[in-house]
Protein backbone atom coordinates (compact mmCIF):
# COMPACT_ATOMS: atom_id res chain seq x y z
CA UNK A 1 0.00 0.00 0.00
CA UNK A 2 1.62 3.37 -1.43
CA UNK A 3 2.33 5.92 1.93
CA UNK A 4 -0.67 8.30 0.63
CA UNK A 5 -3.55 6.52 -0.82
CA UNK A 6 -6.28 8.10 -2.33
CA UNK A 7 -9.13 7.93 0.35
CA UNK A 8 -12.65 7.62 -0.54
CA UNK A 9 -15.49 8.02 2.34
CA UNK A 10 -19.00 7.09 2.10
CA UNK A 11 -21.88 6.66 4.64
CA UNK A 12 -21.71 2.67 3.66
CA UNK A 13 -21.85 0.63 0.77
CA UNK A 14 -22.75 2.63 -1.88
CA UNK A 15 -19.55 4.77 -2.36
CA UNK A 16 -17.88 1.34 -3.91
CA UNK A 17 -19.61 2.23 -7.34
CA UNK A 18 -17.89 5.75 -7.36
CA UNK A 19 -14.73 3.21 -6.50
CA UNK A 20 -15.12 1.01 -8.97
CA UNK A 21 -15.41 4.12 -11.54
CA UNK A 22 -11.86 5.76 -9.89
CA UNK A 23 -10.13 2.36 -9.88
CA UNK A 24 -11.27 1.93 -13.61
CA UNK A 25 -9.65 5.89 -14.28
CA UNK A 26 -6.86 5.64 -11.92
CA UNK A 27 -5.70 1.55 -12.00
CA UNK A 28 -2.27 1.95 -10.62
CA UNK A 29 -3.30 4.61 -7.72
CA UNK A 30 -4.00 2.73 -4.03
CA UNK A 31 -7.13 3.49 -2.68
CA UNK A 32 -8.04 3.29 1.29
CA UNK A 33 -12.08 3.24 1.31
CA UNK A 34 -14.37 3.79 4.41
CA UNK A 35 -17.58 3.00 4.53
CA UNK A 36 -19.10 4.07 7.33
CA UNK A 37 -21.58 1.53 7.40
CA UNK A 38 -22.17 0.66 11.15
CA UNK A 39 -23.89 4.14 11.01
CA UNK A 40 -25.75 4.33 8.03
CA UNK A 41 -28.01 5.66 6.92
CA UNK A 42 -27.42 9.07 7.28
CA UNK A 43 -30.22 10.15 4.65
CA UNK A 44 -32.49 11.21 7.48
CA UNK A 45 -30.22 12.69 10.15
CA UNK A 46 -30.02 16.03 11.29
CA UNK A 47 -27.20 18.11 9.37
CA UNK A 48 -25.06 18.31 12.96
CA UNK A 49 -25.15 14.84 12.91
CA UNK A 50 -23.87 14.05 9.64
CA UNK A 51 -21.19 17.03 9.95
CA UNK A 52 -20.09 15.23 12.85
CA UNK A 53 -19.51 11.81 11.03
CA UNK A 54 -18.25 13.50 8.46
CA UNK A 55 -15.36 15.04 10.41
CA UNK A 56 -14.86 11.52 11.96
CA UNK A 57 -14.35 9.74 8.94
CA UNK A 58 -12.22 12.62 7.17
CA UNK A 59 -9.96 13.26 9.87
CA UNK A 60 -9.13 9.20 9.71
CA UNK A 61 -8.58 8.96 6.18
CA UNK A 62 -5.79 12.03 6.86
CA UNK A 63 -4.81 10.74 9.69
CA UNK A 64 -4.33 7.37 7.21
CA UNK A 65 -2.06 9.16 5.03
CA UNK A 66 -4.23 10.18 2.25
CA UNK A 67 -3.52 13.51 0.94
CA UNK A 68 -6.82 13.54 -1.03
CA UNK A 69 -9.98 12.73 -0.17
CA UNK A 70 -12.99 11.94 -2.39
CA UNK A 71 -16.14 12.17 -0.50
CA UNK A 72 -18.09 9.44 -2.90
CA UNK A 73 -21.78 10.08 -0.78
CA UNK A 74 -24.30 12.27 -2.22
CA UNK A 75 -25.60 13.45 1.00
CA UNK A 76 -22.19 14.08 2.62
CA UNK A 77 -21.10 15.77 -0.44
CA UNK A 78 -24.43 17.97 -0.41
CA UNK A 79 -24.27 18.96 3.27
CA UNK A 80 -20.78 18.99 4.52
CA UNK A 81 -17.99 18.84 1.58
CA UNK A 82 -17.75 23.00 1.82
CA UNK A 83 -17.71 22.44 5.93
CA UNK A 84 -14.75 19.70 5.10
CA UNK A 85 -12.67 21.67 2.16
CA UNK A 86 -12.25 24.60 5.16
CA UNK A 87 -11.67 22.64 7.69
CA UNK A 88 -9.19 20.86 6.08
CA UNK A 89 -8.25 21.40 2.92
CA UNK A 90 -4.60 23.02 2.16
CA UNK A 91 -1.37 23.08 0.67
CA UNK A 92 -1.03 19.21 1.49
CA UNK A 93 -4.39 18.12 1.59
CA UNK A 94 -7.44 18.04 -0.01
CA UNK A 95 -11.25 16.98 0.10
CA UNK A 96 -13.41 16.70 -3.48
CA UNK A 97 -17.16 15.49 -3.93
CA UNK A 98 -19.55 14.34 -6.34
CA UNK A 99 -22.08 16.90 -6.45
CA UNK A 100 -20.08 19.43 -8.75
CA UNK A 101 -18.95 16.66 -10.92
CA UNK A 102 -23.30 15.89 -10.94
CA UNK A 103 -23.83 18.97 -11.96
CA UNK A 104 -21.50 19.41 -15.00
CA UNK A 105 -22.36 16.56 -16.14
CA UNK A 106 -26.02 17.17 -16.06
CA UNK A 107 -25.89 20.44 -17.70
CA UNK A 108 -23.61 18.74 -20.12
CA UNK A 109 -26.19 16.23 -21.41
CA UNK A 110 -30.00 18.48 -20.21
CA UNK A 111 -31.94 19.94 -22.40
CA UNK A 112 -33.44 22.37 -20.17
CA UNK A 113 -35.21 20.23 -17.38
CA UNK A 114 -33.36 18.10 -15.05
CA UNK A 115 -34.81 15.78 -12.44
CA UNK A 116 -32.47 14.27 -9.45
CA UNK A 117 -33.52 11.95 -7.02
CA UNK A 118 -31.75 11.21 -3.83
CA UNK A 119 -31.80 10.95 -0.30
CA UNK A 120 -33.87 13.65 2.15
CA UNK A 121 -31.21 15.44 2.70
CA UNK A 122 -29.65 15.83 -0.15
CA UNK A 123 -32.31 17.24 -1.80
CA UNK A 124 -33.40 19.27 1.26
CA UNK A 125 -29.84 21.11 0.95
CA UNK A 126 -30.51 22.06 -2.39
CA UNK A 127 -26.86 22.06 -3.10
CA UNK A 128 -27.47 20.08 -6.77
CA UNK A 129 -29.65 22.59 -7.98
CA UNK A 130 -27.71 25.40 -6.77
CA UNK A 131 -24.14 24.32 -8.20
CA UNK A 132 -26.32 23.38 -11.56
CA UNK A 133 -27.71 27.50 -11.65
CA UNK A 134 -23.84 28.29 -11.53
CA UNK A 135 -23.46 26.68 -15.15
CA UNK A 136 -26.79 27.09 -16.74
CA UNK A 137 -30.49 28.72 -16.65
CA UNK A 138 -31.64 25.22 -16.58
CA UNK A 139 -34.77 24.02 -14.71
CA UNK A 140 -33.94 21.50 -11.72
CA UNK A 141 -36.85 19.42 -10.12
CA UNK A 142 -34.70 17.36 -7.06
CA UNK A 143 -37.05 14.93 -4.89
CA UNK A 144 -36.20 12.48 -2.14
CA UNK A 145 -36.27 8.41 -2.98
CA UNK A 146 -36.13 7.12 0.52
CA UNK A 147 -36.50 3.54 -0.20
CA UNK A 148 -34.06 2.73 -3.01
CA UNK A 149 -30.91 2.38 -1.19
CA UNK A 150 -33.02 0.22 1.16
CA UNK A 151 -33.98 -2.05 -1.49
CA UNK A 152 -30.48 -1.92 -3.20
CA UNK A 153 -29.31 -3.40 0.37
CA UNK A 154 -32.02 -5.69 0.24
CA UNK A 155 -31.15 -7.27 -3.02
CA UNK A 156 -34.38 -6.83 -4.62
CA UNK A 157 -32.89 -4.73 -7.72
CA UNK A 158 -34.67 -6.85 -10.12
CA UNK A 159 -37.84 -7.40 -8.84
CA UNK A 160 -41.54 -5.87 -8.66
CA UNK A 161 -40.73 -4.21 -5.99
CA UNK A 162 -37.92 -2.03 -7.20
CA UNK A 163 -40.01 -1.55 -10.58
CA UNK A 164 -42.83 -0.26 -8.89
CA UNK A 165 -40.67 1.72 -6.06
CA UNK A 166 -38.58 3.26 -9.32
CA UNK A 167 -41.87 3.86 -11.04
CA UNK A 168 -43.45 6.12 -8.23
CA UNK A 169 -40.62 8.09 -7.54
CA UNK A 170 -39.97 9.06 -11.55
CA UNK A 171 -43.34 10.20 -11.06
CA UNK A 172 -42.67 12.80 -8.63
CA UNK A 173 -39.91 14.81 -11.04
CA UNK A 174 -42.80 15.44 -13.66
CA UNK A 175 -41.32 15.91 -17.31
CA UNK A 176 -37.82 16.03 -17.18
CA UNK A 177 -35.52 15.13 -20.12
CA UNK A 178 -32.23 14.00 -18.04
CA UNK A 179 -32.58 12.15 -14.39
CA UNK A 180 -29.62 11.77 -12.81
CA UNK A 181 -28.85 9.39 -9.98
CA UNK A 182 -28.20 11.26 -6.93
CA UNK A 183 -27.10 9.02 -4.59
CA UNK A 184 -24.90 5.80 -5.06
CA UNK A 185 -26.55 3.19 -4.67
CA UNK A 186 -29.06 3.78 -7.65
CA UNK A 187 -26.80 2.91 -10.24
CA UNK A 188 -27.66 -0.91 -9.19
CA UNK A 189 -31.40 -0.04 -10.13
CA UNK A 190 -30.27 0.78 -13.28
CA UNK A 191 -32.34 -1.82 -15.33
CA UNK A 192 -35.48 -0.94 -13.70
CA UNK A 193 -34.65 3.00 -14.29
CA UNK A 194 -34.43 1.91 -17.64
CA UNK A 195 -37.39 -0.14 -17.85
CA UNK A 196 -39.30 2.63 -16.33
CA UNK A 197 -38.14 6.06 -19.14
CA UNK A 198 -38.98 6.79 -22.07
CA UNK A 199 -36.01 6.06 -24.18
CA UNK A 200 -35.74 9.86 -25.05
CA UNK A 201 -34.54 10.31 -21.42
CA UNK A 202 -31.14 10.12 -20.14
CA UNK A 203 -29.99 8.36 -17.54
CA UNK A 204 -27.24 9.72 -15.72
CA UNK A 205 -24.74 8.26 -13.08
CA UNK A 206 -22.62 10.70 -11.76
CA UNK A 207 -19.51 8.07 -11.32
CA UNK A 208 -17.53 7.65 -14.33
CA UNK A 209 -17.45 11.86 -14.65
CA UNK A 210 -16.42 12.06 -11.11
CA UNK A 211 -13.42 9.69 -12.03
CA UNK A 212 -12.87 11.50 -15.41
CA UNK A 213 -12.80 14.95 -13.30
CA UNK A 214 -10.41 13.54 -10.63
CA UNK A 215 -8.06 12.05 -13.69
CA UNK A 216 -8.16 16.12 -14.77
CA UNK A 217 -7.60 17.23 -11.35
CA UNK A 218 -4.91 14.92 -10.50
CA UNK A 219 -3.05 15.82 -13.88
CA UNK A 220 -3.03 19.34 -12.16
CA UNK A 221 -2.07 18.47 -8.62
CA UNK A 222 0.09 15.23 -9.28
CA UNK A 223 1.66 15.64 -5.37
CA UNK A 224 -1.45 14.96 -3.11
CA UNK A 225 -1.89 11.46 -4.72
CA UNK A 226 1.07 9.74 -6.35
CA UNK A 227 0.64 6.50 -8.42
CA UNK A 228 1.22 3.44 -6.63
CA UNK A 229 0.14 -0.48 -7.17
CA UNK A 230 -3.70 -0.62 -7.35
CA UNK A 231 -4.24 -1.63 -4.25
CA UNK A 232 -7.25 -1.37 -2.39
CA UNK A 233 -7.79 -1.77 1.06
CA UNK A 234 -11.34 -0.77 2.82
CA UNK A 235 -12.64 -0.25 6.50
CA UNK A 236 -15.84 -0.15 8.02
CA UNK A 237 -17.59 0.88 11.19
CA UNK A 238 -20.14 -2.09 10.61
CA UNK A 239 -20.11 -5.68 10.61
CA UNK A 240 -16.71 -6.74 8.29
CA UNK A 241 -18.40 -9.87 7.18
CA UNK A 242 -21.12 -8.37 6.12
CA UNK A 243 -19.54 -5.45 4.65
CA UNK A 244 -16.93 -7.16 2.27
CA UNK A 245 -20.26 -9.91 1.09
CA UNK A 246 -22.80 -6.50 0.11
CA UNK A 247 -20.06 -4.51 -0.98
CA UNK A 248 -18.64 -7.53 -3.68
CA UNK A 249 -21.71 -6.34 -5.04
CA UNK A 250 -21.34 -2.89 -5.32
CA UNK A 251 -17.41 -2.74 -6.10
CA UNK A 252 -18.54 -5.26 -8.85
CA UNK A 253 -15.84 -7.48 -7.65
CA UNK A 254 -14.26 -9.07 -4.48
CA UNK A 255 -13.69 -6.48 -1.67
CA UNK A 256 -10.31 -7.66 -1.03
CA UNK A 257 -9.75 -6.73 2.70
CA UNK A 258 -11.92 -4.82 5.04
CA UNK A 259 -10.81 -3.90 8.47
CA UNK A 260 -13.53 -2.84 11.69
CA UNK A 261 -13.10 0.29 12.58
CA UNK A 262 -14.69 1.76 16.00
CA UNK A 263 -15.71 4.93 17.74
CA UNK A 264 -13.87 5.70 20.88
CA UNK A 265 -14.21 9.39 22.02
CA UNK A 266 -15.32 11.09 18.98
CA UNK A 267 -12.54 9.24 16.62
CA UNK A 268 -12.71 6.12 14.76
CA UNK A 269 -9.81 3.43 15.61
CA UNK A 270 -9.20 0.20 14.77
CA UNK A 271 -10.75 -2.58 17.11
CA UNK A 272 -11.73 -5.75 17.50
CA UNK A 273 -15.26 -6.36 15.84
CA UNK A 274 -17.81 -6.98 18.60
CA UNK A 275 -15.54 -5.78 20.96
CA UNK A 276 -17.51 -3.86 23.86
CA UNK A 277 -17.62 -0.37 23.87
CA UNK A 278 -19.54 2.83 24.96
CA UNK A 279 -21.67 3.30 27.50
CA UNK A 280 -21.96 -1.15 28.28
CA UNK A 281 -18.36 -0.91 29.68
CA UNK A 282 -19.18 1.75 32.18
CA UNK B 1 -48.34 15.35 34.26
CA UNK B 2 -47.61 13.10 36.92
CA UNK B 3 -44.91 12.83 38.27
CA UNK B 4 -44.14 8.96 37.90
CA UNK B 5 -45.37 8.38 34.08
CA UNK B 6 -45.41 5.83 32.47
CA UNK B 7 -42.08 5.40 29.99
CA UNK B 8 -42.13 3.90 26.86
CA UNK B 9 -39.38 3.70 24.78
CA UNK B 10 -38.81 2.94 21.37
CA UNK B 11 -36.38 3.54 18.56
CA UNK B 12 -38.89 5.85 16.72
CA UNK B 13 -42.28 6.34 15.65
CA UNK B 14 -43.20 2.70 16.02
CA UNK B 15 -43.75 2.22 19.24
CA UNK B 16 -46.41 4.62 18.83
CA UNK B 17 -48.87 1.81 17.91
CA UNK B 18 -47.85 0.02 21.35
CA UNK B 19 -48.50 3.39 23.06
CA UNK B 20 -52.21 3.52 21.31
CA UNK B 21 -52.95 0.26 22.71
CA UNK B 22 -51.61 1.16 26.31
CA UNK B 23 -53.46 4.06 26.34
CA UNK B 24 -56.67 2.78 25.40
CA UNK B 25 -55.99 0.06 27.49
CA UNK B 26 -55.07 2.39 30.78
CA UNK B 27 -56.95 5.74 29.87
CA UNK B 28 -56.40 7.79 33.07
CA UNK B 29 -52.37 7.07 33.02
CA UNK B 30 -49.58 9.24 32.15
CA UNK B 31 -47.12 8.30 29.69
CA UNK B 32 -43.82 9.84 28.78
CA UNK B 33 -42.84 8.25 25.40
CA UNK B 34 -39.25 8.79 23.84
CA UNK B 35 -38.62 8.19 20.01
CA UNK B 36 -35.27 7.69 19.20
CA UNK B 37 -35.61 8.71 15.96
CA UNK B 38 -32.52 10.54 15.38
CA UNK B 39 -30.38 7.30 15.63
CA UNK B 40 -32.95 5.30 14.15
CA UNK B 41 -33.19 2.86 12.64
CA UNK B 42 -31.54 0.19 15.04
CA UNK B 43 -32.72 -2.95 13.12
CA UNK B 44 -29.32 -2.62 11.04
CA UNK B 45 -26.59 -1.56 14.17
CA UNK B 46 -24.93 -4.16 16.14
CA UNK B 47 -25.97 -5.17 19.39
CA UNK B 48 -23.38 -3.38 22.04
CA UNK B 49 -24.81 -0.32 19.61
CA UNK B 50 -28.48 -1.29 20.51
CA UNK B 51 -27.07 -1.66 24.33
CA UNK B 52 -25.74 1.62 24.61
CA UNK B 53 -28.74 3.24 22.99
CA UNK B 54 -31.39 1.40 24.92
CA UNK B 55 -29.44 2.56 28.17
CA UNK B 56 -28.95 6.18 27.21
CA UNK B 57 -33.08 6.36 26.49
CA UNK B 58 -33.94 4.29 29.62
CA UNK B 59 -31.83 6.40 32.13
CA UNK B 60 -33.23 9.67 30.64
CA UNK B 61 -37.12 8.01 31.51
CA UNK B 62 -35.64 7.07 34.73
CA UNK B 63 -34.28 10.27 35.82
CA UNK B 64 -37.68 11.75 34.28
CA UNK B 65 -39.67 10.06 37.10
CA UNK B 66 -40.37 7.16 35.44
CA UNK B 67 -40.75 3.84 37.77
CA UNK B 68 -41.95 1.52 34.96
CA UNK B 69 -40.24 2.00 31.25
CA UNK B 70 -41.81 -0.26 28.62
CA UNK B 71 -39.12 -1.07 25.84
CA UNK B 72 -41.89 -1.12 22.70
CA UNK B 73 -39.67 -1.94 20.62
CA UNK B 74 -38.91 -5.70 19.06
CA UNK B 75 -35.62 -4.86 18.45
CA UNK B 76 -34.60 -3.67 21.83
CA UNK B 77 -36.76 -5.77 23.37
CA UNK B 78 -34.99 -8.95 22.17
CA UNK B 79 -31.49 -7.40 22.40
CA UNK B 80 -31.33 -5.57 25.31
CA UNK B 81 -34.06 -5.84 27.59
CA UNK B 82 -32.51 -8.56 29.69
CA UNK B 83 -29.58 -6.24 30.36
CA UNK B 84 -31.65 -3.48 30.94
CA UNK B 85 -33.96 -5.54 33.09
CA UNK B 86 -30.83 -6.55 34.79
CA UNK B 87 -28.98 -2.95 34.97
CA UNK B 88 -31.87 -1.09 36.24
CA UNK B 89 -34.40 -3.00 37.40
CA UNK B 90 -35.09 -3.33 41.39
CA UNK B 91 -37.73 -2.90 44.21
CA UNK B 92 -38.81 1.16 42.98
CA UNK B 93 -38.45 0.59 39.41
CA UNK B 94 -38.98 -2.08 36.44
CA UNK B 95 -38.37 -2.41 32.44
CA UNK B 96 -40.58 -4.61 30.49
CA UNK B 97 -40.41 -5.53 27.00
CA UNK B 98 -43.18 -6.72 24.10
CA UNK B 99 -41.37 -9.69 22.87
CA UNK B 100 -43.14 -12.40 25.92
CA UNK B 101 -46.12 -10.94 25.80
CA UNK B 102 -45.63 -11.33 21.39
CA UNK B 103 -45.05 -15.22 22.60
CA UNK B 104 -47.92 -15.68 24.77
CA UNK B 105 -50.70 -14.12 22.19
CA UNK B 106 -48.77 -16.32 19.56
CA UNK B 107 -49.22 -19.57 21.78
CA UNK B 108 -52.48 -19.47 22.59
CA UNK B 109 -53.76 -18.74 18.81
CA UNK B 110 -51.21 -21.12 16.90
CA UNK B 111 -52.20 -24.67 15.51
CA UNK B 112 -48.36 -25.53 15.26
CA UNK B 113 -46.15 -23.29 12.96
CA UNK B 114 -45.43 -20.02 14.24
CA UNK B 115 -43.87 -17.30 11.48
CA UNK B 116 -42.65 -13.84 12.86
CA UNK B 117 -41.48 -11.24 10.36
CA UNK B 118 -39.20 -8.35 12.34
CA UNK B 119 -35.64 -6.28 11.63
CA UNK B 120 -32.51 -8.29 11.27
CA UNK B 121 -31.48 -7.96 14.55
CA UNK B 122 -34.91 -9.03 16.15
CA UNK B 123 -34.85 -12.39 14.04
CA UNK B 124 -30.91 -12.89 14.27
CA UNK B 125 -31.26 -12.33 18.17
CA UNK B 126 -33.88 -15.78 18.74
CA UNK B 127 -35.35 -14.33 21.62
CA UNK B 128 -39.12 -15.03 20.13
CA UNK B 129 -38.29 -18.46 18.95
CA UNK B 130 -36.75 -18.89 22.86
CA UNK B 131 -39.45 -17.70 24.50
CA UNK B 132 -42.19 -19.34 22.34
CA UNK B 133 -39.96 -22.29 23.04
CA UNK B 134 -40.38 -21.84 27.28
CA UNK B 135 -43.96 -21.74 26.48
CA UNK B 136 -45.20 -24.87 23.89
CA UNK B 137 -43.78 -27.31 21.50
CA UNK B 138 -44.20 -25.65 18.27
CA UNK B 139 -42.72 -25.16 15.43
CA UNK B 140 -41.21 -21.38 15.09
CA UNK B 141 -40.22 -19.37 11.83
CA UNK B 142 -37.90 -15.95 12.21
CA UNK B 143 -37.31 -14.19 8.77
CA UNK B 144 -36.06 -10.68 8.37
CA UNK B 145 -37.84 -7.86 6.41
CA UNK B 146 -35.88 -4.75 6.54
CA UNK B 147 -37.83 -2.77 3.91
CA UNK B 148 -41.36 -2.75 5.73
CA UNK B 149 -40.61 -0.28 8.16
CA UNK B 150 -39.01 2.48 5.75
CA UNK B 151 -42.25 1.76 3.14
CA UNK B 152 -44.20 2.35 6.29
CA UNK B 153 -42.36 5.90 6.90
CA UNK B 154 -42.64 7.01 3.41
CA UNK B 155 -46.05 6.49 3.80
CA UNK B 156 -46.66 3.83 1.20
CA UNK B 157 -49.02 1.23 3.05
CA UNK B 158 -51.70 1.16 0.99
CA UNK B 159 -49.47 1.12 -2.64
CA UNK B 160 -47.94 -1.48 -4.99
CA UNK B 161 -44.86 -1.63 -3.25
CA UNK B 162 -46.08 -2.14 -0.03
CA UNK B 163 -47.89 -5.17 -1.19
CA UNK B 164 -45.36 -6.24 -3.47
CA UNK B 165 -42.86 -6.29 -0.41
CA UNK B 166 -45.11 -8.16 1.98
CA UNK B 167 -46.42 -10.98 -0.09
CA UNK B 168 -42.50 -11.67 -0.87
CA UNK B 169 -41.80 -12.06 2.52
CA UNK B 170 -45.05 -13.68 3.51
CA UNK B 171 -43.13 -15.97 1.46
CA UNK B 172 -40.24 -16.91 2.95
CA UNK B 173 -42.06 -18.12 6.09
CA UNK B 174 -43.23 -20.79 4.23
CA UNK B 175 -46.35 -22.76 5.40
CA UNK B 176 -47.62 -20.96 8.76
CA UNK B 177 -50.60 -20.67 10.55
CA UNK B 178 -50.12 -17.59 12.65
CA UNK B 179 -48.16 -14.58 11.00
CA UNK B 180 -46.63 -12.13 14.23
CA UNK B 181 -46.17 -8.55 13.41
CA UNK B 182 -42.77 -8.41 15.05
CA UNK B 183 -42.35 -4.64 14.35
CA UNK B 184 -44.10 -2.11 15.70
CA UNK B 185 -44.21 -0.73 11.87
CA UNK B 186 -45.98 -3.36 11.19
CA UNK B 187 -49.57 -2.72 11.75
CA UNK B 188 -50.03 -0.15 9.73
CA UNK B 189 -49.87 -2.85 6.94
CA UNK B 190 -52.55 -4.53 8.31
CA UNK B 191 -54.46 -4.09 5.20
CA UNK B 192 -51.54 -5.21 2.92
CA UNK B 193 -50.37 -8.58 4.92
CA UNK B 194 -54.68 -9.20 4.83
CA UNK B 195 -54.72 -9.04 1.11
CA UNK B 196 -51.77 -11.58 0.93
CA UNK B 197 -52.66 -13.86 3.54
CA UNK B 198 -55.33 -16.91 3.33
CA UNK B 199 -58.30 -16.38 5.75
CA UNK B 200 -57.45 -19.61 7.84
CA UNK B 201 -53.94 -17.88 8.85
CA UNK B 202 -54.24 -15.97 12.15
CA UNK B 203 -52.46 -12.27 11.26
CA UNK B 204 -51.13 -11.05 14.76
CA UNK B 205 -50.40 -7.39 16.14
CA UNK B 206 -48.76 -8.18 19.90
CA UNK B 207 -49.45 -4.67 20.67
CA UNK B 208 -53.61 -5.54 22.72
CA UNK B 209 -51.59 -8.29 24.34
CA UNK B 210 -48.80 -5.98 25.44
CA UNK B 211 -51.54 -3.56 27.21
CA UNK B 212 -53.29 -6.41 28.51
CA UNK B 213 -49.94 -7.87 30.24
CA UNK B 214 -49.45 -4.37 31.10
CA UNK B 215 -52.65 -3.91 32.64
CA UNK B 216 -52.90 -6.94 34.62
CA UNK B 217 -49.21 -6.31 35.58
CA UNK B 218 -50.04 -3.08 37.18
CA UNK B 219 -52.67 -4.82 39.28
CA UNK B 220 -50.35 -6.79 41.21
CA UNK B 221 -47.63 -3.56 41.46
CA UNK B 222 -49.77 -0.62 41.38
CA UNK B 223 -46.88 1.59 42.98
CA UNK B 224 -44.65 1.47 40.07
CA UNK B 225 -47.18 3.92 38.25
CA UNK B 226 -50.24 5.47 40.17
CA UNK B 227 -52.78 6.81 37.47
CA UNK B 228 -52.93 10.40 36.39
CA UNK B 229 -55.02 12.36 34.13
CA UNK B 230 -54.30 10.82 30.90
CA UNK B 231 -51.48 13.12 29.56
CA UNK B 232 -48.94 12.28 27.21
CA UNK B 233 -45.91 14.17 26.37
CA UNK B 234 -43.28 12.55 23.43
CA UNK B 235 -39.73 13.19 23.71
CA UNK B 236 -37.47 12.54 20.46
CA UNK B 237 -33.96 12.67 19.54
CA UNK B 238 -34.93 13.70 15.96
CA UNK B 239 -36.67 16.70 14.33
CA UNK B 240 -39.32 17.15 16.34
CA UNK B 241 -41.67 18.42 13.75
CA UNK B 242 -41.26 15.20 11.60
CA UNK B 243 -42.12 13.33 14.95
CA UNK B 244 -44.72 15.12 15.19
CA UNK B 245 -46.26 15.07 12.13
CA UNK B 246 -44.82 11.61 11.33
CA UNK B 247 -46.10 10.00 15.04
CA UNK B 248 -49.57 11.42 14.36
CA UNK B 249 -50.01 8.37 11.98
CA UNK B 250 -48.87 5.61 13.91
CA UNK B 251 -50.78 6.82 17.05
CA UNK B 252 -53.65 7.24 15.18
CA UNK B 253 -54.60 10.92 16.15
CA UNK B 254 -52.14 14.01 16.66
CA UNK B 255 -49.31 14.04 19.09
CA UNK B 256 -49.81 16.70 21.51
CA UNK B 257 -46.28 18.23 22.88
CA UNK B 258 -42.72 16.73 21.05
CA UNK B 259 -39.92 17.54 23.04
CA UNK B 260 -36.43 17.31 21.89
CA UNK B 261 -33.79 15.75 23.13
CA UNK B 262 -29.69 16.03 22.22
CA UNK B 263 -26.80 13.52 23.13
CA UNK B 264 -24.32 15.03 25.50
CA UNK B 265 -21.68 12.94 27.20
CA UNK B 266 -23.62 9.62 26.55
CA UNK B 267 -26.69 10.99 27.95
CA UNK B 268 -29.73 12.37 26.48
CA UNK B 269 -30.82 16.22 27.76
CA UNK B 270 -33.14 18.86 26.26
CA UNK B 271 -31.43 21.23 23.34
CA UNK B 272 -32.58 23.41 20.82
CA UNK B 273 -32.96 21.79 17.90
CA UNK B 274 -30.84 22.56 15.70
CA UNK B 275 -28.22 24.06 17.95
CA UNK B 276 -25.04 23.21 17.68
CA UNK B 277 -23.23 19.83 19.50
CA UNK B 278 -20.94 17.37 19.10
CA UNK B 279 -17.39 17.61 17.43
CA UNK B 280 -18.78 20.67 14.77
CA UNK B 281 -18.28 23.02 17.83
CA UNK B 282 -14.43 22.05 19.38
Amino acid sequence: MSAAPIGVYDSGFGGLTVLRALRAALPTHDFLYLGDSGRAPYGGRDVHDVLDLAEQCTEHLLASGCGLVVVACHTVSSVALRHLQRRYGGAERRVLGVTIPAAEAAVGVTRGRIGLLGTARTVGSGTFSTEVHKLATVEVVERPAALLAPIVEEGWEDTDVARAAVSRYLHTLGEVDTVVLGCTHYPLLRRAFEAALAPDITLLDPAPFVAERLVDWLSRHPGFAPPGAGRLVARSTGDPIRFAQLGARFLGEPVPTVEFLAERGGQLVWAEPGGPRGQVVR
